[in-house]
């Protein structure tokens, strides 16, 4: 299974050498951080904690950060120099402001199975819209984004000579006193308004690709496992570095045996147990089980599953490290493949595979 | 002298940094490794052995196996995470099998002086045909290929549990109980019957591109001292990533000076002895011989010339790590330039140029 | 501001990871590298220096030599491996002629305020031209460029044994041995006639895309506090890997707050006097005086202004390493969002913004 493909896709590709070090061992690490478990950092207004290499050393690529906004708080006005975002917003409604090297400007809603996507270096903002907290998983294409990395605008107002932001600003010095001398992050504030049904007359300079993409509303792939949606640059063009996914398992089924060529993958548990083996060559695999607000991450190239373990609906959301979706199965393999080949492969009979499915089943049950 | 050439072309280009370590010394290590002397490691129905940088530490980009299958032996499904995959067939015949991320599946024959190329990640199996062995040279575009990024189906089915595999191909688990528990790797079988002339009704799902090119095939370049085939995107539209050549040259004469501004390069001496100095700017040249087995390597932008030394024609396959062919040659650029600047260049009157070639020879005699 | 945009543009930028390690500290290194204090390296006809990472360590992506010509004085024929070259000439005049892979040449004269581009591992050579030296700034875009990448014609030629340039040439071998042994680099030479005003009939093999923009012709945009001129590959096509730009600041005025979300900035100032900080998040900033002679460098994504604290015109060239030109300017930004956002953000009245400008002014005075 895989999306339109065109000859440019392997431009964008993770450029050669070694494995990743945690990779190389005779052991594979754990795939598995507990990010639900972890504590909250509390902010003025809500709270944050994040998944990056440094507490999750497989995660090389990709990032993630949980978020909560009490209603009115507002994540300041930031950027990230080294990674675009991606987000998931698993409950509740935020406003999120833009803004793009053409000075283009969005401002919109999100609620709960929005996606959005920030370009890398992009300014923008998120507020909490209420009723209730809004809560969103954000992940990034750079698993260092963290350090060193976010780019917030208080922390770079207040490091400018009070002389210099008047010319910039064509305001009195007096103006900037009581602006904060150090990173706000988040700052609690009144709800705002709602948006204009209508947008005024020369009210807007709108991007030409809009940054949310309404994932949940899109029509889902029905399997007899589950059902799986999948927002890559095909269906969201703005998300040109990353493919976001929704999958949602049936008690005892299984998203199938499969790899992805051109990706990581980084997943966010939101509901019921899993079970993924990680297989990643030379005899080394590592099955281990996921439960709410665990990340799970599945190095390029290597051969997983998913499985629901649990009574109720397994449901997790997943990112990839690429603008196109590409994956492929060990059924769609077998079945691509002569028995008689298989036969050879496996040491067993030919007739042993009379049976086995005709094509990939992405969630068999 | 050089393929079609178009804007995209600098975005696949290797990511600027520093020099490889190898490179950095005062002195330049050696460009020879000499594959076919190196023992090779026997499997069932065959043998192979390799070249990365674990041997050969210059070959930071690109790394090389020699391989030969008996009749029937099957180098199992597999697939490799961290480059792509380019071929040439020395002697004899196999059969390959691919999938892609669209589930398309193309088998195929090859023999004597074909090419294949595999994307990233792709899926394949290569079986001997006989009769007779068949022995042939892989190419990575990447040096680190070989430790932890093959991934044999064996080995993966191998390590899944019996009751994912169960769900996952819709068998009951004990048709799994005889399948091996690690990588089979190479594998001795039955030679498959030929392939039908006529693809049956609605049995193919084939992909657009196919991943044969039939090289020895192709009509060559013919100069004064012996002849070169090219194949790059250009002729094989799937090989985006890689460029291939076979040259014959004369007793005598040489693939004249010349450097690659895109790519490094690979080569495998199959026949003959030849002489290459391959310079390395701040004064550091390195002459070295090659014969039958030999690996030759030409670090990106570095000059080098292929000198026939022996009394019977130099056959050698090369391969590039970009799927575009680009090269300057010195009789080229001499061309181009005026006299009176060579003259002031080299401290040497004009005339001395006067009967320089016009242009470029690629392999004079 | 910003040039058109198209989806290629994120395939070509920076690889993911960590940032470069002098960016990872508590403090932020220096952005300034006094190269035009620098001594001169004295050369046959001439004189360069350089800042590459050997001696301003932050400038990782980018490097920079400064170069003079006497008249006919040639920097002769050679490549570099591992950056495209951009250049401003600052005064005087220079003939280059090039080399691409499809043997292509072009030979064409520079003056004051001209550009030039030449793609990595493309054959080129500089002469001066006179009356007086010639003086340029050479802009890489690796900022390890120099070590082991520049690869001129005498070093390889005076490392090929006389019997292969023989063959190579047609030449008895003879003929070679009075040519250089070891690397001429720069040489003086008689001032090479005036190019013909028309090509000949038949004497041209040129390549479609002119190695030469004339910058400083080009129609500046204006502002309040000065001038703005920009070549990226929008204007200049071959210019695929880097952007340049020619800013003159009036006394007192700046360069406004903003920052370039998909590229690395090396800046070389001409005249007059500059303060420049550069934020870096996490609370680090640095402000420092820049004049004539000067390198700063202001890496991706990171926010800084370029103010004019001299009594006279601020003068600079600036290069980044990708061939789009990006920004994101605080005034736009502030602009782009409702003044309740920027209350809450700030913590101040909504009518503090009231009299904020209604969009990016890249020059105010």
């Amino acid at each position: 299974m895989a999306t339109g493909i065109d000859g440019d896709s392997y431009a964008g590709q993770p450029p050669y050498g070694p494995m990743s070090a945690p990779l190389q061992g005779k052991e594979l690490p754990t795939f598995r951080y507990a990010l639900g478990a972890a504590p909250n950092i509390p902010r003025d207004g809500g709270w944050s904690k994040e998944a990056t290499v440094v507490n999750f050393p497989v995660s090389e690529k990709l990032a993630g950060v949980l978020m909560q906004l009490e209603p009115g708080a507002l994540r300041e006005l930031h950027w990230h120099a080294n990674a675009a975002e991606w987000a998931y917003i698993i409950r509740g409604r935020c406003r999120v402001t833009t803004i793009d090297p053409q000075d283009q400007c969005e401002i919109v809603d999100f609620s709960e199975g929005d996606v959005w996507y920030f370009p890398r270096g992009h300014g923008h903002s998120i507020q909490g819209l209420g009723p209730g907290p809004c809560e969103f998983i954000l992940i990034f294409d750079n698993g260092y984004f963290s350090e060193f990395g976010t780019f917030s605008i208080t922390d770079w107002i207040g490091h400018v000579p009070a002389e210099v932001l008047a010319k910039n600003f064509k305001q009195p010095a007096a103006t900037f006193a009581n602006f904060p001398k150090k990173e706000v992050y988040l700052v609690k504030g009144p709800v705002p308004p709602p948006l204009p049904a209508d947008p005024a007359p020369g009210s807007l300079n709108a991007p030409p690709e809009t940054h949310r993409y309404r994932m949940l509303a899109q029509k889902p792939q029905e399997f007899p496992g589950g059902s799986m949606r999948i927002v890559s640059r095909k269906e969201f063009p703005i998300s040109t570095t990353m493919t976001g996914a929704l999958l949602r398992i049936k008690p005892g089924a299984l998203r199938e045996l499969h790899w992805h060529p051109n990706a990581d993958e980084w997943q966010y548990y939101i509901k019921g147990r899993a079970r993924m083996t990680v297989f990643g060559s030379g005899g080394r695999a590592r099955t281990e089980e996921y439960g709410p607000g665990d990340v799970g991450y599945a190095p390029q190239g290597f051969g997983h599953y998913i499985e629901n373990i649990g009574d109720d609906e397994l449901e997790l959301v997943l990112a990839f490290n690429d603008g196109e979706y590409q994956s492929i199965s060990a059924t769609a393999w077998f079945a691509a493949n002569p028995p008689e080949l298989l036969a050879t492969n496996f040491g067993v009979p030919a007739s042993t595979f009379a049976g086995f499915p005709k094509g990939e089943t992405p969630m068999p049950d």
